[in-house]
């Protein structure tokens, strides 16, 4: 019997719970759901599963929880896996995450290694599924003997054509916090045509490219985080562009983009009276003060919109200049905003998602030498609100990767064929 | 026997250690300055006085200079005041510093009074003459019966008019790195007619407000950091507009703005390949690729900047297109700019350096009622590259202070009324 505890039952824990359900009789697996909220967990997950309490901020009672297991995934929000891993490691249990490692996590290697434990990031969909695409197109081309040039790889979470009808073609189904915060994990650092490049956040939503996937349209890309790390943990040393990024629909960047440059976005301050402010007054303090301009037309001038730009109904359309009351009493900015979004940007009970991954391999032949570029992509459409594409691209590698651990240390053949037999499939171009 | 340790020989001590010197017999005081590099020091300091060597770091070296005290004055950058602060607080000493009170700082309170202790930051230029100044004002304003509406402060280290000969009509008066940091110690935060208003960094130099100071012509101020903890802090909990700022001379604002906006002043990564680039290919980084378009071209376009601008003087005679190796092997951007910028705005020997104050009051007179604006501006012309305008008004009120400690708990009227005495006075208008 093995014994496998899955900490948080959010957005993304449908789809891994599931699927851990429909094997555990198969794998001999004992399954608990630790939660915050035990209701809220149990009507997202439904009712045959172990529920426990759990809060990792109380040391004691978690510890408990995690001795009773073999293998803990944790499905909590990225800041809070390191009091996991650190209870893990106390404890002498393996883990399981879908988060990008951070120094922290990582400084904790030599003593993972010696108590002869597993622990398992970056094992969802990006990272994740992204890595493990990846690195099999990678090692395939360096295998048939062709130089690699270039690699490109975006991914994106949005909503479903079908269901996609408000102006920012975009809906929630992830943290929202995530979104608000994105583009503010740290400088923007790639390389292209053999030049270190780098972007500071105020200029990440307005360095973007238009990306057209044959049956699915046209994409923005802009880019994410420190692709330069990838390059010693691919093995590209030499390789003249990689470069990672975030797919939205056309428009979004651009719109979004005011929210940054106004200051919608930081997260660093409590904004003062804000329980006497309204959505539009929020806007206006971060506007110059003018005794007759509208809050409006103070925007438009500062962001220098045009009249007619569409960038003006997104904005109105998410409500920031309505006189309606915030509804919060402390917050910073990006939590106000975060709040007005998570209303506007819901999945309604028939929408679905999408996932879209894309990725560009630009490679030499170097006998012939001609170059190619090769296109990867994957599209996946979720079922519902819960059952959406995420959970089951953020879920679905952890639940497979559950099965192999700790016996396998070679793990993206497995995983990508079960995948594959689960329909998430890339295509190739 | 009064024995008073400078810590830091740097920029701005010679004024203060002068001063020190110079009443050291009337006032019994036995001057010691510590400084990393002696033999620095004392061609900046001259021979008359007690040097030790001095490291912050060291701490059990510095715990017996401290021991050897009665009273410290921390003339090191500003992140190391909390160092020589707890070495004080165990030694039991007197601290003098001329720079803002953190958070850190501020929890030793309890265990300063406790002591018996008198720590005095924020006593030189800005802040301290800004705050000395202001208070005397605006206690004047109140005793009088009038209602404050208004209050907005702001100061700059520049270069003297005779002395002004590059497009920026900057040198460098105080530590570079903090003029290349300049508006990233969080986000503006201010008051204006009875709003809240913030500014995110990326805004920060481009809402500026022109200020005209008769005699010395027109200057440009941004706003500086968070003006709303004065409000506490000076008593006015109901004033309409409150607003701090820093002076530059025009122009300035929307030429820096282009090393805020391509990320240049960024301070939180280490770039790479650093060792290999020149200056030019340092700019480069911060731009999109592009096989043909000159580094400039990419510049002016990104930037939107018309052929015809000023900026790109100022940018050319910086030096930033030019293909002259940066000689750094390791630096984050903004120790690559400081690095540029510290030999083109460098103070040559025959230059003055001109410190600009100018406060602005609005009241009213509720039985008239008229509404009454001041003006209270004070601009101070330093002497040489060493005995600095910046030298002489962060020292000397420190110096000066130095003389109450810890009799006089209200400073204002002895200090300002011996800098005026001194030579610097403000004018009203």
């Amino acid at each position: 019997m093995k014994r496998i505890l899955i900490i948080g039952a959010g957005r993304s824990s449908s789809s891994l719970t599931g699927y851990l359900l429909e094997h555990a009789s198969e794998y001999h697996w004992k399954i608990t759901v630790g939660d915050l909220d035990i209701e809220a967990a149990q009507q997202r997950i439904g009712g045959n599963v172990n529920l426990v309490e759990f809060d990792i901020q109380q040391e004691e009672k978690s510890s408990i929880a995690i001795q009773q297991a073999d293998l803990v995934i944790s499905m909590l929000p990225a800041k809070f896996h390191i009091l996991v891993a650190k209870l893990c490691l106390k404890h002498r249990k393996n883990l399981l995450t879908p988060s990008y490692v951070k120094e922290e996590m990582k400084s904790l290697e030599p003593e993972i290694k010696q108590q002869g434990l597993f622990f398992l990031n970056e094992m969802g969909l990006d990272p994740g599924i992204d890595h493990m695409s990846a690195m099999r197109e990678i090692d395939a081309i360096k295998e048939a003997g062709f130089e690699l040039l270039g690699f490109e790889s975006f991914t994106g979470g949005l909503v479903a054509p079908e269901s996609d009808n408000n102006p920012w073609h975009y809906k929630l189904t992830w943290n929202p916090r995530n979104v608000v915060l994105a583009g503010q994990e740290g400088t923007v650092k790639f390389r292209q045509e053999g030049k270190y490049k780098y972007i500071p956040y105020n200029r990440v939503f307005r360095r973007t490219e238009l990306i057209e996937i044959e049956g699915f349209g046209t994409f923005e890309g802009y880019a994410n985080r420190d692709s330069l790390k990838y390059i010693d943990r691919y093995q590209l040393q030499d390789i003249p562009t990689i470069y990672r990024g975030t797919l939205r629909r056309p428009g979004f960047c651009r719109a979004w983009n005011v929210f940054v440059q106004l200051g919608m976005t930081d997260d660093s301050y409590e904004m003062d009276g804000l329980k006497h402010m309204t959505r539009r007054d929020f806007t206006n303090s971060f506007l110059y003060y003018h005794p007759t301009d509208s809050v409006e037309t103070k925007l438009y001038h500062d962001q220098n919109i045009p009249q007619d730009s569409d960038i003006i109904g997104k904005l109105k359309w998410l409500g920031i200049f309505d006189n309606v009351p915030i509804g919060m009493e402390h917050g910073t900015p990006a939590q106000v905003l975060e709040h007005i979004l998570k209303d506007k940007w819901k999945l309604s009970p028939n929408d679905k998602d999408m996932i879209v991954m894309w990725h560009k391999f630009t490679y030499r032949n170097q006998q012939t030498p001609d170059i190619v570029e090769k296109h990867l992509s994957l599209v996946v459409t979720g079922e519902d609100p819960i059952n959406t594409a995420m959970a089951k691209t953020v879920g679905l590698p952890l639940g497979i990767a559950a099965k192999f651990i700790p016996t396998i240390p070679e793990i993206y053949n497995p995983v990508l064929g079960e995948l594959e037999q689960l329909g998430i499939q890339f295509s190739s171009k």
